[in-house]
C-alpha cells in the first residue's frame, strides 16, 4: 500500500489558481488550419467572425502569437465558487488494482453543470455581457452545455435561450428542469420559431431533432435577434483557451508536490476537456521542456481521431457553420446512440487534431460496455460516479495501470474526470441489465461518409 | 461589497480534520431520556440493542459520560475521498441580498450519496465489518440514506440489504440505480421477502408502501438473517455522533480565521445534520463558554418540534422499534407529500428535543414553496442547486440575513448545506409550474394524532 505522504486531495489556495489562460498555439510550429468562409473558402476574418461570437472571443479565436491570456477578474471570482478543483489521489483504485502505478486524476465534477463545460460558459457569458449584449443563443443534447451556460447566464444577468434536441427534452426532463432553475428558455428542437425548424418539421413532422439541426436554430436565432450572439460549448479554439485552467491547475498542484506524470489521459469528444488538460503538458513537449505520453480516448462508436480523416469538413451537420480543418468521420455521419452525449461529435477541435497529426498525443478508441465496467469499478472504490463520457478516461487509466502491475513499472498516470453520471442514470440501468450494445461503424460505412466531404485544397 | 480576505471556500488540510467525534451528551446536564423497551416500558440495555445493532454502535449509542470518541484511522480514511468538506462564504448570495450580514455555509453535497448522510453510513458499515458481520440492511424513502450506506458497504465489502418505499422505486429509479451501481440489493417495500411484508400485501394488495413498512422489512430481515444486522440514518444518538464531524470541521475552519457565528441554522427532520453541526457549539454553550443563536428549521407540513409534543413514542410507524422520548406527532402521523423527503419524521432525536426543551435552540416551520423560492435564488447565484431539505435552511439564512439589511447589523450567520438536488428535479418542476401546495396540518388532525401516543410515564 501507498505511504501516503501526498494527500488524497491536493486542493490549491485560492491565490495560486491561475491568472491567466494558455494558448497553446502560440507554442505550436504547426498552426492549426484556419477556419474557412463556407461561401468563399477563404480564411474567415474577425469580421466575419463578429456577426456570429462577441468581438473579445473572435480575438482570442484568432490569436495564435500571445502564449498567456489574462483571466478577468469578474470570471476568476465565479471561478472560486467552484475551484480550484481537486486533483485526487485514486489510493483506493491503486489498492483495488494492486498496481504499484500512481493515479491521479483532476475532478472537474463539483458543480452543478456537473462538469467542466462551466469554465467556458462563465467566459463566454462574461464577455457577452461586457460587449453589452442582452443575451445568448446556444444548443444542447444532453444538456452538460445548456445547463453550464444557463448557470453562467443567470450569474450575469444574461438572457439564455437554449435549443434543446428534442428527444433529450422530453427523457431528460431533469436537466431541462436544472436550466429552467437558472431561468434559461429552453426550446425543444426543431421548432416554430425559427425558420429552419419550420423548414425541418414541415419536411419530417415527427422528427425527434439532432445536434445539428439545433446548432442551426440556435444560429438563426442569434442572428435574427438585436443583442444577442451565438455560443458554443466545444471544438472552438476559444473554448479550449477557457478550459486550459484545468490543465494549468493540475500543473500547478502536481508541480507542488514534486509530481512529474509519465501519462495524461483525457477523453475526446470535441475536444474541449482534453485540450484544456493537456495543453500546459504538450506547452513543455513543444518547447522541448519535458515529455509525456498523452492519450486521447474516444468511444469506439464514434472514432474520429482513430478511424477519421484529416480534411477540411463542416462543423455541423447543416453545414451552415465555417469549415475546419480536422480529424472528421464527415459531418453526415451520424453516430450510434450511446450513452457517452458528450463524445458523439463527428469531428475533434483543431488545434487538437493538428497536435495528434504532429505525433504528439495518441489516440484510442474503446467499447461502451468496457466503460461501463470501468465506471462501476472506480465509483465502487472511488466514491464517484463517473459521467459515461469521463469514464473513457477511467478506462484506459484502468488498463495502463494494469500493465504496470504487469511490468512492475511504478508510473504516474493522471487522467481528467469531466464529470458526475447523475443525469445518466437510464444508461447505467442498461448496463446492470445487460442490456447495453457496443456498436463499430464498418469501414463502408465511414467510407460513405466520407466520400461526401467538402473538395477543398 | 465584502472587502474578500476571507477565501471564498475554507477547506481544512487534512491533517485538520477532526481525530474524534464529539459526544454532546457527556456536556448535558440534563441527559436525553433512554430508549424504552416497548414490551416491557424499561430502559433498552446493551444486550437488548446488540440484537439489532453491532456492539461498538450500541456502546455508541449509550455512552453518556466520554465527550470524545476516536475515529478509526479506516474511518478517517475514507472520509478523505470528500472531506474535509468547504464551508463557504455566500459572498454573491450577500452582494445580491445586499446585506450586511456575513454568511457561510457548510457544504455536504460534495459526495456521490449528494449528501452528509454518508459520515454515518461508513461508520456504521466499519463497525459492522470489524464485528465481521456479512451485511447490514436498512430502510430507504427517497434514496439519500440508501445511496449512502450503498457507497459505504461497498468499500468494505459488504452485503447492502435496501428496502425502499415501493412509490420511490417505482418514482426514482435514477437513486436505484445509484445503489446498484454500488452493488446492493435494492427491494421494493411491502414485499414478499418478509412476513410483514408479506401481511402488508395480504391486507393491502394495491399499496405503494410507507417507510414504517420498510423499517419493519428491514429489521425482520436483519433478525432472521445470520451475520447481519439493522442500520439507520438518522433520529439516533449514535449518527448524531457521527455527524459531528460536520460541526466540528466547521468550527475549526471558523476558528481558523476567527470568525464568530452569531447564528447557526440547519434544517431539521430526524435530527443527524442538525445534531452533527450544532453539537460542538452547543456544547461551548453548556460549558458557558460562549453562546449562540441556534435555529433548527423544519417543514410546515411535518413541525415536530414547533407543533409536537415532548413525549415517548414509537420511532416508526410499525410500532416495532423501542420508545424514544422526543418531540412527535404520533407515530401514526403520515406527513404530506411534501418534496423534502428527508424531513418528513413524525419526529425528533432525542438529544435534540432535549436541548429544545432546555432552551438551548429554537424552531421555526417554513412553508414549502417558500423554501423553493429561496432554493432557486441561491442556486442562481452561489451556483449549487440545493437539495429541497437544504433549502429550509437557506430560507432562514436569508430571512434573518434580510433582517440584517433592515437593522444594519452585521451578523454572521452560518448554516448547514446538507446536500444537492440533482434527484429533486420532479419537485422544481412543480414550482416552476406553479403546481406546488403549501399543506399545514389543521390542530385537529394533530390533535388526533396526539391522542394516540403510547401511555408512558
Amino acid at each position: 500500500m501507498a505511504d501516503k505522504k501526498i494527500p488524497y486531495k491536493i486542493y490549491l489556495e485560492e491565490s495560486e489558481m491561475p491568472r491567466s489562460w494558455y494558448n497553446v498555439r502560440a507554442d505550436m510550429k504547426n498552426k492549426p488550419a484556419p477556419l474557412l468562409n463556407p461561401d468563399t473558402l477563404q480564411p474567415m476574418t474577425a469580421e466575419d467572425l463578429s456577426g456570429v461570437f462577441c468581438e473579445e472571443l473572435v480575438q482570442q479565436e484568432l490569436d495564435e502569437t500571445n502564449a498567456y491570456l489574462p483571466i478577468p477578474e469578474e470570471i476568476r471570482d465565479f471561478y472560486k465558487m467552484y475551484r480550484p478543483s481537486p486533483l485526487v489521489r485514486a489510493y483506493c483504485l491503486e489498492e483495488k488494482l494492486q498496481t504499484p502505478a500512481k493515479i491521479y486524476y483532476k475532478f472537474e465534477g463539483n458543480n452543478t453543470s456537473g462538469s467542466h463545460k462551466l469554465n467556458s460558459a462563465i467566459a463566454q457569458a462574461y464577455y457577452a455581457k461586457k460587449q453589452g449584449l442582452k443575451g445568448v443563443t446556444t444548443e444542447t443534447g444532453a444538456g452538460q452545455w445548456g445547463t453550464a451556460l444557463s448557470m453562467a447566464c443567470s450569474y450575469f444577468d444574461l438572457d439564455c435561450k437554449v435549443f434543446m434536441v428534442k428527444v433529450s427534452y422530453e427523457q431528460k426532463p431533469f436537466r431541462r428542469e436544472v436550466m429552467r432553475t437558472y431561468g434559461a428558455s429552453v426550446t425543444p428542437s426543431p421548432s416554430e420559431t425559427t425558420a429552419v425548424g419550420r423548414k425541418i418539421l414541415a419536411a419530417h413532422p415527427g422528427t425527434s431533432g439532432s445536434l445539428g439541426c439545433a446548432i442551426s436554430e440556435a444560429v438563426e436565432t442569434a442572428a435574427n435577434t438585436p443583442g444577442y450572439r451565438y455560443v458554443l460549448g466545444s471544438v472552438l479554439n476559444q473554448v479550449l483557451l477557457h478550459q486550459t485552467v484545468i490543465g494549468l491547475e493540475t500543473k500547478a498542484a502536481l508541480d507542488k508536490y514534486n509530481i512529474k506524470p509519465d501519462i495524461i489521459i483525457g477523453c475526446a469528444g470535441g475536444g474541449s476537456n482534453l485540450g484544456g488538460l493537456i495543453s500546459p503538458f504538450v506547452g513543455e513537449k513543444l518547447r522541448g521542456e519535458a515529455d509525456y505520453r498523452i492519450i486521447a480516448v474516444e468511444p469506439a462508436s464514434c472514432p474520429s481521431l482513430t478511424r477519421g480523416v484529416y480534411a477540411y469538413d463542416f462543423c455541423d451537420t447543416g453545414m451552415v457553420c465555417p469549415l475546419a480543418k480536422m480529424y472528421t468521420l464527415g459531418s453526415g455521419f451520424i453516430p450510434a446512440a450511446n450513452h457517452a452525449g458528450g463524445l458523439r461529435y463527428h469531428g475533434m477541435s483543431p488545434v487538437l487534431s493538428q497536435l495528434y497529426h504532429d505525433g504528439l498525443m495518441e489516440a484510442i478508441s474503446v467499447p461502451q460496455t468496457s466503460v461501463f465496467e470501468a465506471a462501476e469499478q472506480f465509483a465502487r472504490v472511488e466514491g464517484i460516479l463517473p459521467a459515461p463520457e469521463s469514464s473513457h478516461a477511467i478506462r484506459v487509466a484502468i488498463d495502463e495501470a494494469m500493465k504496470c502491475k504487469e511490468t512492475g513499472e511504478e508510473k504516474t498516470i493522471v487522467f481528467g474526470l469531466t464529470g458526475t453520471g447523475y443525469f445518466d442514470m437510464v444508461a447505467y440501468e442498461k448496463f446492470h441489465d445487460g442490456k447495453m450494445e457496443d456498436y463499430v461503424p464498418t469501414d463502408e460505412e465511414l467510407a460513405t461518409y466520407r466520400a461526401m466531404l467538402p473538395k477543398v485544397e
